[in-house]
């Protein structure tokens, strides 16, 4: 069981019930999640003692953000209290050709205006293994984006093990900050997950061109930008998940990984989706929980993709699968039979 | 923004949830609507100044179905007040292999029984561009088809353009019935929305056989039997959605149109049914607003087809999406991937 | 109009809603249900006199099962009172490749312990015509087993047609225990429905090998282990579902039968579920229905299956379809369209 | 266990959950009932063997009525088919000084609409002790009135004791005809339940009038009125409800009783108001379940209003108490301790 | 039917369903309200002419905001698009001794930041009879004190009558800010609400003090403290709501007026509480609909404190009742008894 | 920050909504509770460092059960894995003079079944400052009862303040049982809360009678049986709550201590009840807190009697509120206004 610590922002999510959208809605669902937390929930569930670095308001607001994560074990110590307010999202889930439709409203919010002094890295990583975070905490404020770097450097004196998540969102930053701003924190990385699109708008490196179609030029696209990344970052590893969007309703999903020697792309899932949201955390979670266990790239990334596609058919933020689950999807059934 | 005059029914919509057959349900979920209530809340939706023509029972369930529309943006003040009862629809959708199931309890509705001085139509037609109606209001009663005529001789002579959906209901009214009333009110249409069944029914034309199957069946079908009705009524243009329906659940849907000089097939969507009542008025909605735009015929189509695909995943009667949300899948992007 | 018995337990059955695992529940569907017990409303549906024998507890969860089944127009007279407890079983209904999760809590229930006094079998199997009983009843308990014997013994002298559904439950009893007991109670057997796995499993039998794959070697496996069960066992038909998994959403459905005779493979049907529970049950109650009305073995599988492939679209354990819809699908409209 | 019968309408309930308004429901809560239905519940949960007389539409939502009857153990086999629709009524339940509103939609229902061939009065009274019905099946149209007479004139030839309770409703029919109607029936009527305006507007008599106030009132002016029908109609007995409306919230309850020779007043309830509705109906019951029994006049009538003063704390139209709650209540523990 | 103008903020409200706390809560009921919003349904319900002036965020969010208005039938012309995000309160309901909870989370909205270019007051207020609005406008940026001022000053140079709810918000602004803002903004008000605490925190008078009680008490300081107000900002008349509030579940209810010459005390109702949120909104608009419509302030004050009565029983901010339901109350009738 | 210790068993509760019978429910609220894991949320609640120590089943109900105590911040690593079942108890909430109706299915839990080396007592109470149990726990099996006496045992030599709540269950065991068992274990109490009826039913100890009536009565009995029990068994203070159940809707609530000198009984609440389940527990953990807080007799009394006040009035069995809200009624704020 090792110590994992993650830090960013929690939000209560506020999504449609049935396929309404929002001008039809009586009722919201009421979720409390975001990236880090999300990717918190995931390892413990897997068995870590793992926390959750951020702060919230001093009401029953931020209570229940902070309850929500300790039902499901995460270790909330280090969530500092004060501040504005909670930032929230609304979500609309969307169906067949209409997609999700997300509506933020997550300015002042508590962990965006959180400043130093909330935070005690030193007691917070110390005897850590691994700190995860993504490319979403230092995007919500520059002060957000401080704290992110302060923690970084915490963390890497103490020797942990430090995972990034790209996660770039550009209803958040524009690419010129987000790539200055991401390009310094790239010092501090061990592992990292992002897309291509990531890397060309974070880390502003160029996609190879290719006249390959289908998975055979991701594969051909992947093979070079990790290495593009590698050479330039001095990573352990980076990894992606590749997602085939049919529509908001089905998906394929898989993954890939590079660490510098080998590049391995994943067994593919196809997925009627129930909640997508959390998806790409959920892959981080997975693959933090195989390298941490001291599995090969291969067995962590099948592990992570099956694992996050488990999330797609649970509603809510968070994925909430036991270990054995994933290992019985890695085991190659997917056929959904029940057993009685 | 154009003035755009419908007229019908609008009925209660009484539906079990989650799939329940009626035998099991302990609640139905209530929807206002009605084939050209439905037009109407989709062109209000596309920012144009709708008005609905109807008559609800002066008691609040007959409030409760003017208040449905208004929230939406179309315009009441022609809604007369009186009569007996708001009619009733018993919904039990539909789900793989098991076909929804439709129940009507509409007789003797306050809009069946409705009389000439509810309404007063050179006040109604003031100023309108566009009248649209459907076949279900002449044949939910002799009154109503008294009034429909009326209404369109008023319309007619104000000049507004109109539009008739054919939407043949056998459980309403006989074939001959309908062929006799409806190949009278022919005479004032200029744009007909109507399936080769309808023609067949409503209109008593043959549709021409042939040895092609699929697409190129019914593209070759569409074209002689549209001929026929340009030949017949004189119209400005004819237009058909067609639906392959593998099941309850899944669907394709696109459309034809010919205006006399092209006959144009839409793009094929493949839809997941959230909710499939009402595909057809929004489908007849975004080819009103089309045309009163100045859209050509192509364009005005794939607007009314995307703008319908939509409206399937959406619960209710009515099509509640922006124009933009209609534009970007017209655009191309059916994926359903999530923008943040 | 024919007398039905069946003999079994009911259960409460608690399921979490809109996909959410247990943990996540504040709330939980309730029905109830139970092999026979769904064979029972099923056969009731279709127009059949029909009765059930169990024990429940004297309490209200007790009365709240019985009054299920009388809803659905099963005669109750037969349900002794008494004992400790209903049996419950929990149900995480699956999505996509998550399969549904059940967690058994029957131990000790009324039926469990339900003793020889508390039914007069000469009574019940009084003018009746047919007992269907499944493997699941004999597994519950010795005494249920001890019972189930009885009941077997009364219906056969009084010259009433047998069928036994095989329903191995591993988490109920062992292949040996299994094996001992269900091969002395299929003396008493006419109809037996069983996949190849009953037979292996339950009555010991060894499954032939082969090269083919597909439908195609379902079927010669099928007729091969038919056949040893007709040897061994002296049946007027022995029948099975097939069940292509594809996900916990997507699945196909067909069934194979055999008379000694002839070997006939149903019609094949593509399902999306909404609740799968009690297909299997469903479908001994629709070839249980085409039988007993003197239909051939053909047309008995393919009401059978038809009726079975419906009760998939249902929510709950029991089949509320009608004699007419399900005769609908039997002629080829798989569609979904609406009627109106 | 007496066999008893009633006759009359049953309807869909549709009310609004949550003390919503009608225009704010997005949903209603589903219940079947009518006042003689809800009679028949009552006494079927006493334990009797009761039959209900009506005719619903052969549609679903006729099934779904008569399936919401058999539920409770309510013998339906002279429930007829056919006919137009089952009558409707919205309910919004009232709180504190809003009075719950009713909204009726239930002409041209298939019982007001019934005819003298829907039914066998000669088989239904075969073997029957008792013969209940109200005021309101007479008032929904001509034809029912015509019928009541007709199975009043059956039950009489076969000695069957009858009770009427008056419920008169001003929104089905006038006074004048109401009387007229009425007082005919009365010439069959054995035990009669109505108020001191029923008697005045229904009868025709003239209450006393007196200086007196509150129940001290009341008893003098039931027993004026009991007297004057008594003289009249020559009944065995005449009892009233008593409702003292605070608000829509709380009611006080009790009633009094008169057989020609003694006259009684119960025990009076005050009650915190779950669903007023069938709260009469819910005391005719208990009324004739004492009287059937061979109970005294005090006996059946403390039994009657204990058993209608619980159904105030019942959700829907039926009363789903037992006979031991309700003598348990009669002890004199009214404090809602729970037992455990 | 006159022109009634009204602005202030809309903000989305968020409660807990069934008496839940914050913590246990699963989904949120949804309703849009504020205090002049509030106003401006209910004087639209009785029939005028109302508009609402605010500006929400150019989202969904905002545009169901605007749309729960236009659904009740307030004109939403005047409501500008723009800003960062729509107010939030969030609500836990109270029973008995727990009072409810309101959490709010309303500053940077889009209202709390408008500017003077968002509204031409000249259009606004052209034609227009009353302008109302509420000291909580005011207090949520010093930019919509800004505006309220402005639109005070338009209004006054149109003749326009403005009354003016003070609602002091201590969570808001200081006494010392209120106290300036609002003294300056009283040279504008004709009619004035207000409580004596109002009266001594906003405008910093000082309440007599008395060695009566109860009812005589308030009579006795609010004679006084409203003539105090008349002497110094020359009112036309002023009306304060006087709740007994006995728990969160239990209050009565009554108002006072005062117009220089009389004062009148109403009628007092005890009320069960289902919503009390909005019920001084529900008072005002009774006020000014009873005074617009040249009543005297004593039918005036009846009118209010039975409308704000009747508010209480309805879930939600906003008060749905009929002038109708209103006169039932004020002519007697607190019964609650169902008409039928 | 006291370390507290509790045990016991945890069960699901299952509740029908809206004031359901149990045979109307189609659904169940799913809540997790028991007298000691009640105490033990609200200790947690409170701020004290709480541990509860029981047995689940290891599957996803015992999962779920845990889950619910650690959301709310209860420790839960010594709660043991294994056994057959988690109890479960079937609550109908009543209303008005309809009491609560409890089912109770918790033979055979994997608590009633716990063995010796389920726990490691040492370990749970090292540090311990209380430890808490109610009779509930030694009447569940004589397995529990031994464990009992093991705990306290353990609890006594570490020299742990030992609190019992009698809670007699006349389901559980016979008055004989109770009284052997119970008047052992009463060796090991400091502080106890039981009500008359458990002195003279588990004590054996005969309560004094009086001519006084009401709380001078009440007062007159618990002086005198408190004395009895003081004498006996040597305790440090007594404590019981006084329920006046004026319906299944109303009570009052107050509550009496003696600690040898004095005798005190607590301000009384008058109650709108919305879960009157937990109450009990509630209050003893109320005065456990203050106690443990070294507060006197009179305020801990004082803290108890309002938390527990306030947890009638929110759903499910454990108590939600804040110290500050407990004060805050304390201090006298029993109106249930609104803080804005």
């Amino acid at each position: 069981m090792a110590k994992i610590v993650t830090m960013g922002e929690i939000m209560l999510r506020l999504s449609t019930p049935g396929y309404q959208r929002f001008i039809q809605a009586d009722s919201f669902d009421v979720n409390y999640g975001g990236g880090e937390a999300n990717v918190a929930v995931s390892l413990a569930n897997f068995g870590h003692s793992t926390y959750f670095v951020s702060k919230v308001p001093e009401n029953p607001i931020g209570e229940s953000a902070v309850t929500a994560l300790r039902k499901y074990n995460v270790n909330c110590d280090f969530i500092a209290r004060g501040g504005e307010r909670l930032g929230i999202y609304y979500l609309e889930p969307g169906a067949s050709m209409r997609a999700s439709n997300v509506v933020y409203d997550r300015a002042h919010s508590s962990m965006a205006e959180a400043k130093e002094e909330d935070f005690d890295f030193d007691t917070v990583f110390e005897g850590a293994d691994w700190f995860h975070l993504s490319g979403i905490t230092p995007a919500i404020s520059d002060g957000a984006a401080y704290l992110t770097e302060l923690a970084l450097k915490a963390a890497k004196e103490k020797g942990v093990t430090i995972s990034m998540d790209f996660n770039y969102r550009k209803k958040l930053w524009s690419y010129e900050k987000a790539n200055k701003v991401m390009t310094n924190l790239m010092q501090y990385v061990d592992v990292c997950i992002g897309s291509k699109e990531d890397a060309k708008y974070i880390l502003g490196l160029t996609p190879v061109t290719t006249e390959k179609t289908g998975i055979e030029a991701e594969d051909y696209i992947y093979r070079d930008i990790f290495q593009q990344m590698m050479d330039r970052f001095g990573l352990k590893c980076i990894a992606s998940t590749l997602r085939e969007s049919y529509s908001a309703s089905d998906n394929s999903w898989s993954a890939c990984i590079y660490d510098g020697k080998e590049f391995y792309h994943s067994r593919k899932y196809e997925m009627r989706i129930v909640d997508r949201v959390g998806g790409g955390d959920s892959f981080a979670a997975g693959l933090i929980c195989g390298l941490i266990e001291g599995k090969d790239i291969r067995e962590s990334l099948e592990f992570a993709v099956a694992a996050s596609a488990l999330k797609h058919t649970i509603p809510g933020d968070v994925n909430l699968v036991t270990r054995r689950e994933v290992e019985n999807l890695m085991g190659g059934d997917a056929s959904g039979r029940v057993q009685r």
